[in-house]
């Protein structure tokens, strides 16, 4: 698989201007005062099913040709890919099969079969969940979407940093989480192409920093039993996703479970707006301060809004 | 006194310009599936200090002349109004003076002092509230700023609607909550003059239903003992409002706790973003269908977001 360039993600962005929303940039000045530099926040939070997945997973569903698409699409995911790819795939009109552990929360199956997914239920391990997804496959002709090692999906990402580039020029920095590193790689092809004096930095809690240490050690280091609040970014690199940071990203910082949780508090509280944990790593990175963000201008993917309401971080 | 008219809310809009948000208008394609209509949502918990109070507060402040000014503003008040004061005074350079009981939370204390309030303090009770300002006016010379029964202070808040008015025509409908009803006299004043066909709701807790009575008999009923979450609503309506309504005002509905609750967590859930319990009560209307919303454009000012996120309604 070769990574997606600039065009395919302009390309991405027309085939899917249609089904996405065109999300706002959002600034605070209480914000900005606190961390000392100007901040410009890109609301995926606002995106269709409240992340910047459906962006992925609409580009490769709409990418799909008549008759790949009539046998659907089909993944393994509990999280935003899984509710995105069904979302997408109704929009098409037609199937997607989502493979699914039995244990997952009641809430993430509501919100796969409310867009229309077909949910097929597995044990919980990696070897049932592989099993399953080859069987519908096999069975259906359905293709198989992964969430982030796929150039169409990353492609699909990478346009939200088209629209932010657009509206906030001159960027000293973007900062977005890490979790497979879809959202990471499309940010930095966009921004190695039309802004090549923006630092890209990825940003990914301590306890599951496995795309740290894979650039660290220039080979992919799977996250054993990671543990974070922070539940979009459990997953591991991808070959792909792995070869497009180290060729574009030019630093991974690492955000304790603390910083997270005050990150999203205040955003939360000043801004007025829902993130989710994952969303709120990057802002966690501007309060521990491990590099320098004074006077900076930052722009910062706020990845998406997806929360528990009855299990909030700060709940004592 | 005699109600703002137009023009003078006109002219407040362009007085305040350099200080608020022209804060966005939002819509959410899932809530108006759930309640099928078409739903504008004018974000007033995105305005500076958190609610349309900063509206009225700055309008207030800055329509002052310099030898006023330079006295100061003074106010009672615990809650938005006191903050968007301190806040409106700050922006001019001029002192404000917040009367508050002794036994505010805070929380409030800390946003009053944090855009440089000085906050005086008294016995919790309405006599001493009422004699502490008095004293406060006689030894400073500020000028008293109340929080909704003043010209003003209405004509500020009527600008949301010039705001949403201008981006949403046609509306069937606008909704506000109503406290001590400064919201909903500036909202009923400029939809009667620019969309007369628009029908102008104001939305109340049933604890705290002091305007719908009011309304009702043909004269003031104040609260008595309010008992509502919605704790920006617990205020009765003043003379100037009274009379506005009574003019201007189609219906005034109630609306349970549960149903405030609900709206809020809906909102919450649906658009990602966070707001108070007051500003849920027109959404929680909707859900109660106390009137017939089927098909409907209709507006709602979101007037705040100030919550405190550790004693969130739904918690058990």
């Amino acid at each position: 698989m070769t990574h997606p360039t600039l065009i395919e993600i302009q390309q991405a962005a027309e085939r899917i201007k249609p089904y996405i929303h065109r999300t706002p940039v959002f600034t605070s000045s209480s914000l900005n005062h606190m961390v000392q530099a100007d901040l410009f926040f890109k609301c995926e939070n606002f995106q269709k099913v409240g992340a910047f997945k459906f962006r992925g997973a609409c580009n490769a569903v709409f990418s799909l040709s008549e008759s790949e698409a009539r046998r659907g699409v089909a993944t393994h995911s509990s999280g935003n890919h899984a509710a995105a790819l069904a979302l997408a795939a109704q929009r098409r009109g037609i199937p997607a099969f989502i493979v699914m552990p039995k244990t997952a929360p009641e809430v993430k199956k509501a919100a796969v079969a409310g867009y229309g997914g077909k949910i097929v239920f597995c044990e919980p391990t990696l070897a049932a969940r592989e099993a399953t997804l080859a069987k519908i496959v096999e069975e259906t002709g359905a293709t198989f979407i992964h969430p982030y090692n796929d150039p169409r999906v990353i492609a699909g990402q990478g346009t939200a940093t088209l629209e932010l580039l657009a509206e906030v020029p001159e960027l000293d920095i973007i900062m977005t989480p890490v979790g497979g590193g879809g959202l990471l790689s499309g940010t930095a092809i966009v921004a190695s192409e039309l802004s090549p004096t923006t630092q890209v930095i990825g940003t990914e809690p301590e306890g599951a920093d496995d795309a740290y240490r894979s650039l660290q050690e220039g080979r992919i280091v799977p996250s054993i039993q990671p543990h974070t609040i922070a539940d979009g970014l459990l997953t591991s690199l991808g070959d792909l996703t792995f070869a497009i940071l180290q060729k574009y990203v030019q630093k991974i910082v690492t955000v304790s479970e603390k910083a997270i949780i005050t990150g999203m508090r205040h955003v939360w509280e000043r801004m007025k707006i829902i993130i989710e944990p994952s969303a709120a790593v990057p802002v966690g990175a501007l309060f521990e301060r491990k590099i320098d963000f004074t006077g900076k201008r930052i722009g910062i993917i706020l990845s998406g809004g997806n929360v528990d309401l009855d299990r909030l971080p700060w709940r004592s």
